[in-house]
């Protein structure tokens, strides 16, 4: 086992559980007798950068199990993407501060920053185990079942479409909500788990991973309003034409990128007025409701699934014991073993990183904007326990007397 | 006691507790011998004009019990204003179906719904029990406490800024979101019981009791993120300027307005939208995001407040009681006892009919942009048990090696 410090950090956007995962570095790490002090950077690889560091030795473990029930990054995150230069500086101030475990908790980007963090330690010569820790609301990393923060915004959305649906059935018309998701439909495809009866919404479900034509669009709301009196639309932000240009650039105003240069989805409400104004106006329906989940999906407090905490605590808790046991650096993922249960296996840092997984296509059903039964049998069991239900009054109608 | 029918109607928009009234009703008034049967008008006035009846003296007490738990009216609602002939429509079904006992849940506007409807039957000389049961997340009904539905929307405001203001601090800049309230700022008001530590967000709450000017909005804004390095907004629908317009007329294409006249607020983004770019251009802040928390924050399934669940279960009962063994007509209110306690009295219609309770003074900063003590012990105790809690490392720095 190397002897040093461990440093550990957070990346990318907050989920409701990566707190587990920050938790379970720090208190299996604080275990081990090789392992001087445990640090944290505040902000991810811009904090590493800074050398802004927090003494996580001297946190009480009390402390840190209440920080890990609290939803989003304790450590603070950041959105930068670092080149080799910057990654180069990242790995002058672990060289610096002694670290010899450099654990970083993130996406397929984070995973990418240690890969590459890695490979630097490798040339140097310089013994540093690098283990990326998987995290995404986004469900979105190659060779894993699932990710740690998914099952939790999964069912804050299928909950949120229950009661929005119920809303609904109370005062009909179309509603349509905006679900987080850029390339994957994973989290927008949860919003079916919150149906109940067959006539209940999400009616309609549209994800990335199918090309989206407005045409078809509205004539799959005309269908069903024509049905059923009312319609419930789940659709990802991420929803694009045959060009793969996504639907919100029709007609957003000024278009803002990120550092990774792609289009900023969340944080307006601009996709989901579009699709409204398009319902009125060419169908001519005037109760039309649009919603934006927002931000609210991956950091809201209180609608956590105890599965995605206790395996968000299990990956971080196992990437110390892959690093401390083990022989090389990787990515912890996620194994899917029995109904319901998991391993897991630390794959090499090449497999992971950069890549996207989207939703795999017997998850989608033939229309293309329905989930299959094998997408539910797939999410059931992640959104834990205590899932509500929603009840109807039984129909015992009465005769009409006036029957005007 | 009046021999003959109780009939029992949902109206305006739902709330996460409704059902508990609604059920409240049926178990009670299924007691009593003077009542041969109990039904339920599907969609409020609407479904009593066109004679859309339910017997629910055929549903069993324990699906009742599970429809109390469920959010939304389940047994549909209307946005229908009725004026005086509409009134009189609903008066003649009712004589002709034998209704003794009218009970309509709602807001003020299904409040002026039953004086109307109850002086009808006076006119007419039928005897029949009108009482308007009090229901709105806005929390404006005069002569209460405060009305049922209004503790879990609130409850779910304070949630959703709890984390979005962890959100904020993990990746800074600045967070806005738009909250119900077309003239009462309660709920609005409600994100400050989200906040723990002194440099918590909301750091600014802007409510319609208040005259809203663009340029103070920005300047706070300013200040905030000079002190805090990140800014949590909370911003009602309901603000408008000096003249009284919404602030959200200045960017709609198309205002759509509602049966009562009022313009829509809610189910689009735009206001949050304008706002944000107001922001972007006016501060050149480049980290700005907007949500809208719409429908979620009345319909949510899963954020309920027991004490809400309790009071609106009781003010059902209570108004079958009153109905009973009182001689008048009326609405049932909240009256605060002791902290926390309630007691619920009747009221004459015409002293809650169509009249609108906003935020008082005592409740609102000299500033303008937070609230007083006063409303936070005001609230806390609404929002009832198990309210999250947000927790945060402690603070142990590690010197710099590098300090470049």
């Amino acid at each position: 086992m190397l002897h040093g410090k461990v440093l550990v950090a957070q990346g990318g956007g907050p989920t409701a559980v990566i707190n587990q995962s920050m938790t379970g570095v720090v208190l299996e790490a604080r275990k081990f007798r090789n392992v001087d002090l445990v640090y944290g950077a505040y902000h991810g690889v811009r904090g590493i950068i800074n050398e802004d560091f927090l003494d996580l030795t001297q946190e009480t473990s009390h402390n840190l199990e209440m920080v890990a029930d609290t939803p989003s990054s304790a450590l603070g995150s950041t959105r930068d993407k670092p080149d080799l230069k910057y990654c180069q500086e990242v790995f002058k101030v672990l060289q610096a501060h002694g670290i010899a475990y450099f654990f970083y908790i993130g996406g397929n980007d984070s995973s990418d920053t240690v890969r590459i963090v890695s490979e630097e330690a490798r040339k140097a010569g310089y013994p540093l185990r690098c283990i990326h820790i998987p995290k995404t609301i986004d469900n979105d990393l190659v060779h894993n079942d699932h990710t740690p923060g998914f099952p939790s915004a999964a069912r804050f959305v299928a909950q949120s479409f229950m009661g929005a649906n119920l809303d609904n059935a109370a005062l009909p018309g179309v509603y349509l909500a905006v679900v987080m998701g850029r390339h994957a439909g994973f989290l927008t495809a949860a919003s079916a788990l919150g149906k109940k009866f067959p006539d209940d919404g999400p009616h309609l479900i549209y994800v990335p991973e199918r090309t989206f034509k407005v045409d078809g669009f509205l004539g799959d709301v005309k269908a069903t309003m024509d049905k059923y009196g009312r319609c419930v639309v789940a659709v990802s932000e991420g929803i694009h034409d045959e060009s793969g240009n996504p639907i919100i650039t029709q007609l957003a105003k000024e278009i803002e990128k990120d550092a990774h240069g792609n289009i900023q989805l969340s944080g307006t409400g601009a996709l989901a007025d579009l699709l409204c104004q398009e319902i009125k106006d060419q169908l001519g329906i005037k109760r039309v409701r649009g919603d934006t989940f927002g931000y609210l999906q991956r950091s809201f407090v209180g609608c956590v699934s105890d599965v995605d905490q206790r395996e968000a605590r299990e990956v971080g808790e196992k990437a110390v014991q892959f690093a401390m046991w083990g022989q090389q650096d990787g990515s912890v993922t996620i194994q899917r073993t029995g109904f319901y249960s998991v391993d897991y296996k630390l794959l090499p840092l090449e497999a992971v990183a950069g890549k996207t997984r989207v939703m795999e296509d017997e998850f989608i059903s033939a229309s293309g904007t329905d989930v299959t039964d094998a997408f539910r049998l797939y999410l059931r069991p992640l959104l834990g326990k205590g899932m509500p239900d929603a009840f109807r009054l039984r129909s015992n109608r009465v005769p009409k007397v006036l029957g005007r």
